[in-house]
């Protein structure tokens, strides 16, 4: 079996994490840091059996490094392969000259490839290699950015946790449950939906008020209780959220779309401490 | 717009908790309790246009409770539709005989739906609605339930935590990564591998093994950073691992997945403490 360009063996590249600047308010006190993402990119994974096409079957958002161990792993468990000795080479392509992760993988197999045993299809795309730009222009197609305003003080920023862990009514049972919560500019919790996919309870809560009639989120906060990702980035500007916060820490490419996309994106927001990714100009940090 | 068989607004009932027994260790004492899940099961939407076929575009692992907003949410945030006017009627279907839920939600359009600008396609399947049982069903027709053994010590348990917080290169300076660790029964750390995507890191570890030759990963111990859900618990019956620990909570189905493929699943490892979910027999509670 052939490795074409392989990562390092258990080697943690630069590739895992990207610098990004943002406001830090620790006890009332605001900081320009610099500060560190977890990168987030699409994967295209190709599959290529003898004298047969080569395949997009999948798109996967994953962190940028061991990207042939990905493509190897996602096809055993995936069912798409019996053994390692089905894999003829796989070619992790190279860095692109913006110095981006080119996120294209092609996998040689022994054999054909029966694509009726292809469960699913992530993104499935017909263009040549996809980026994390790609994504967002995907995205900037549909919907337009987020228009200015409003402005939320930090004195009610900081309560939006309390709030929603209060009203969670299943979370401290089970510890299983992402809650996304919809919050009006005074602090007021419009929503709580619970879910074991953070993705699906933000879906929850955009479905609840579109059948309520509401067509535009301009007015509202989004707190989501883990992590923000792509994903929950995108549905927030589909929804043309305003202001998303998270108790945890957002990806490199969450980042990338609350820049593009004009929405504040607050992360780390615990107790009266917080940080600042992008558009802070609707946070009034001295109120 | 037709709601047939709403969930009440706002309520979380039964169905987004599942009851399990539960061997919870604490400080050396094994009590035989009882817990909740999360629960977690498949979603099932399908979407008709006036004059067109009713189509099935996605299937996602959702918590039941609130399918019409999410398959509203969806549509909206996947931009299929631009408003909630163009949904003509939402029909979810009503629990099944033996309790559980049905897992098909179908949406009428106001108008012809564009299957184009569909992106995701999601464990595309064309049968009459789906159940977790069918999805255990999926997996079962592709892997035989994991051998008996190896025997693990509770001492070596309680370690891998720690261990595997310690060789985490990357999550503490983004706290965006999850971490999957595989070990040996003696609890050394074969390999680690981080990820946004939890299932990324584990399909990781399986391809970094599958890649250096080994077919088998019989004698191995996996330990995840965050939760368990069903996803992760295929990976692992796929590839045939016998001890799934996780230092949060499982989802319902997670278990299910466990039980089923005889894999033992350990939650809440936290210092000498855990929950042995199934198939505790391969954990030597006093040694």
């Amino acid at each position: 079996m052939t490795l074409l360009h392989p990562m390092t063996n258990n080697s943690i590249t630069s590739q895992n994490m990207t610098a990004t600047s943002v406001l830090a308010i620790r006890n009332g006190s605001v900081l320009d840091q610099r500060d560190w993402l977890a990168s987030e990119e699409p994967l295209e994974i190709r599959v290529q059996g003898p004298g047969q096409k080569l395949v997009s079957i999948a798109v996967t958002m994953r962190t940028p490094g061991h990207d042939h161990e990905l493509a190897a792993g996602f096809l055993y468990t995936e069912g798409l392969i019996r053994s390692g000795d089905e894999i003829v080479a796989i070619e992790a392509d190279e860095l692109r000259r913006d110095g981006r992760p080119c996120n294209v993988v092609s996998v040689q197999l022994s054999h054909s490839f029966d694509q009726a045993r292809l469960k699913r299809n992530f993104y499935a795309t017909s263009s040549c290699g996809i980026c994390g730009k790609a994504s967002l222009e995907q995205i900037a197609v549909q919907c337009p950015p987020v228009a200015p305003g409003p402005v939320l003080a930090r004195s009610v920023l900081v309560t939006l946790p309390t709030a929603l862990r209060t009203a969670q009514q299943v979370f401290e049972q089970t510890g299983g449950l992402h809650a996304s919560g919809l919050f009006d500019v005074t602090g007021q919790l419009v929503s709580l939906r619970e879910d074991v996919g953070r993705h699906n309870a933000v879906d929850k809560l955009v479905g609840q008020m579109l059948l309520a009639g509401k067509s535009s989120l301009a007015d509202h906060i989004l707190l989501v209780s883990g992590r923000t990702s792509f994903e929950i980035m995108q549905k927030a500007a589909m929804a043309q959220i305003p202001v998303v916060c998270a108790v945890s820490a957002p990806s490199s490419l969450a980042v990338e779309v609350a820049r593009r996309f004009h929405i504040t994106l607050v992360g780390f927001l615990r107790g009266d401490n917080f940080n600042v990714y992008t558009h802070p100009e609707r946070i009034a940090l001295d109120s």
